[in-house]
């Protein structure tokens, strides 16, 4: 069956992207459709991912202090309305429990689409003095929001994610743990999944429902739409007010606790996918790899073959890579496809005549470039290229990135570069929530941040001609 | 606050088990009561815990070639009917949610309080071939039980877990499976946790709903009562027809699968703390302790000290030992209550004449033992005493569990054995459920396993007088 999957074209990209990326999270085996509707199966190789994601990230979190607990799943409904904005925000899209056992419950809870009301609560208990600051807290589980329509990684019922929920004695702290998680998303998302993103701050209307100040982490897929990757949010004292989180200082007097939150979720699988994928299928970058290399045995059932493959994985597998042999008994071409397909950064290819001259070849996922080496110096080259990989994908993805940016200074210049190309648009804007809502409404695009790195390209907003207080990226958004 | 909070004395566990169970699962942070009823807040310390629990069993469960996936977690109620004895197992003690939004659902679902149903409504699509065989997959997730009673770690509505679920070709695969699981878990629990456990099965009473057959771990608490620590069952084809799970073999015929599924929980946190903890609190094995050493500075405001603490403290981690200073401003006793509190392994002491000397100080947490060491031996020293720690608990452990199993080969001797002594009793059954049944309603015992290795110590069911047919393990359980 996985034969007759794997052999059938995929759409091709420039074709149509959106069936493109069905196809491959398909024929990658990512994820499942299941009958439960709105919900996916992520499958093996789509955990493994996800498994490397937590590992890197994880590891960041926690040499900054990070320490991870578990909340419970479920909110009553009581405990969610605890803040105005936060309810208004998250109660249209909430999956209610109202039976337990077989007795409806005295107050119907909401299984979590985001925890801040969880752990307002717990907070509130567990913090008296000074001393009990900072804390700064994640879990890792899965949420839910009753999406309408769903598609896999980029929106769905359920989904996996991290939340960090911290609370801080004074603004500043809570500011600058709010920008440093953004830089620990960004620095991820460059270095370990070689996406370039741009780091900015949005606008009220697109906040998080209860925030201060979201930032956020924006990357933009090879489509030219913009995907929201990471956001990191400074509830200034809020949600402490509404909750009635206060401590004693040094001085014995009461004060709110200042706190944020900031997750990535499942959805950065969607942007790996969309940014480093082409029309034979995945490319990953292999520092999140789950197989870094595949070793295909030509002609494997001659003498010798699959115990030079073997040697080779174990000799790989001892100087740290991810490396597997495909010893299945379908041909070298179909392996080579379904590797292809799901993105293995190399392959090496090894047969008898191979053996015989003490070579092999060895094949880049990303650039098909093939270099045939002596077997002696295959854990060298092996150790060259992979980090040559990931940073030729992170400069291809950066070079997609300065190309299809833009800027426009009048509206006319805004209109058209929407009306022919793909991509983020710098302009200058106003700073008024009305312009904002009129240039989503009649132009479908919307604001994706106002970056930290601004440049004043006019004296006016762009759209209404009002004067300019911030350059904005705009784009059309997953 | 911390303070107040540890040096209040635990109850003392002859006093009442009980009490001092959740003075220490209270006091060592290792969960928190949330507010909402029979969910629990899994601090930092309890957390941590989970993570290394994770890590130790998921590597054991990789390298017998378990790949991790997701599966969503609601069922829809169709789904969860799909097998009878398993929908009458579950559906009394599951949360229904039955709005998705602001709408009614077409069909309500409950949160998964297991996964069986919905790994057999995936497998059914994605099994086809033999070439498809086996599955071997696993989730770490949460799941909900709508338990009425509640005690931290050990019940509680929702719980962390893994959850094997695989499908097999033929019967012996299955049930060779169902025992390979259950052997990385005792081996895991004996290695890791330093928990010797008796392995064996469960009686069709005891056994999991929809399952052919059901094997158990069970350890002894300090307090003489069992806790089933893990599970493993054979489902044999029972499922495969109920979700019409086939697949063609290498004749061309259809056969349903085979399946399996096994887990462990967070429950499992309970067994270290009841068997390895004392009046001091908890008593973690240095394989499992989150801060193996932790190094506390003696008169830390003095010239030298904190920088020598910091010293030894980077010479341990580059040695690979999890370590910490306490360089709080609490006095050194508190420091040695909390982390005796806290369970850590071992305590160096340091402080100025030491450092004159050249010397320090290791507590063992589990013997309480003081040692003087030169500080050039430190390194060598730890290195030696925390494997000793680990199998000196282990050797503890099993001479507890020896001496608190006894025989009964009258009923004379089992009534009056679990009327007089608390523990296993090993007892001779006729293999009928009904005097199974009156065995747990006359005397509150319920069957534990019968284990893998039988013994004949008499001739006739210790209850009821006829044939025995098996040796089982009886016994008061959590």
């Amino acid at each position: 069956m996985a034969d007759k999957k794997l052999v059938e074209a995929i759409t091709s990209m420039s074709e149509d992207f959106a069936q493109w990326y069905t196809d491959v999270v398909k024929k990658a085996e990512l994820i499942d459709y299941s009958n439960v509707k709105g919900c996916m199966v992520i499958k093996p190789a789509g955990y493994a991912l996800w498994e490397n994601i937590q590992r890197e990230l994880d590891r960041r979190f926690k040499e900054t202090g990070v320490e991870n607990v578990y909340m419970p799943m479920f909110i009553p409904e009581s405990l969610l309305q605890r803040e105005k904005d936060h309810v208004e925000g998250f109660a249209p899209e909430v999956a209610w429990v109202t039976h337990g056992g077989l007795n409806p419950l005295q107050e119907r809870m909401c299984v979590r689409p985001t925890s801040e009301t969880l752990f307002c609560d717990f907070y509130k208990g567990d913090i008296q003095s000074y001393r009990d600051l900072p804390k700064v807290y994640n879990q890792w589980c899965s949420v839910v929001r009753w999406e309408k329509e769903t598609r896999p990684f980029l929106r769905s019922r359920e989904f996996l994610w991290q939340e960090g929920h911290t609370a801080h004695a004074t603004e500043e702290e809570a500011v600058a743990r709010t920008e440093q998680m953004l830089n620990v998303y960004a620095d991820f998302c460059a270095e370990v999944l070689a996406i370039p993103v741009v780091k900015g701050r949005k606008t009220d209307k697109e906040k998080f429902a209860g925030a201060v100040a979201t930032y956020t982490i924006e990357a933009l897929m090879h489509d030219g739409k913009a995907l929201q990757s990471g956001t990191s949010h400074n509830f200034g004292t809020g949600f402490a007010e509404a909750f009635g989180i206060q401590y004693t200082d040094k001085d014995n007097k009461l004060q709110y606790v200042h706190q944020t939150s900031w997750g990535v979720s499942t959805r950065i699988i969607g942007a790996i996918i969309m940014v480093h994928g082409d029309d034979s299928g995945l490319v990953l970058p292999p520092a999140i790899a789950p197989t870094q290399v595949m070793i295909v045995p030509i002609m494997q059932k001659k003498e010798g073959v699959l115990e030079k493959a073997a040697e080779l994985k174990s000799e790989l597998i001892n100087a740290g890579f991810r490396v597997k042999v495909d010893d299945s008994d379908k041909s070298p071409g179909f392996k080579f496809s379904e590797q292809e397909m799901r993105g293995i950064p190399l392959r090496v290819e090894v047969g008898p005549k191979d053996i015989e001259a003490g070579k092999c070849i060895i094949c880049r996922r990303d650039t098909r470039e093939k270099i045939e080496v002596a077997l002696s110096d295959l854990n060298d080259t092996i150790a060259k290229l992979l980090p040559q990989i990931q940073s030729d994908m992170l400069e291809r993805a950066k070079a997609h990135l300065a190309e299809h940016t833009y800027e426009a200074k009048t509206r006319e210049e805004f209109e058209q570069v929407f009306a022919e190309k793909s991509g983020f648009v710098k302009a200058m804007w106003c700073g008024e929530r009305e312009c904002e809502e009129k240039i989503k409404e009649e132009m479908s695009v919307t604001s994706r941040c106002m970056p930290f790195e601004q440049e004043c390209l006019s004296e006016n907003c762009v759209y209404c001609g009002k004067p300019a207080k911030k350059m904005v990226y705009w784009g059309r958004a997953y």
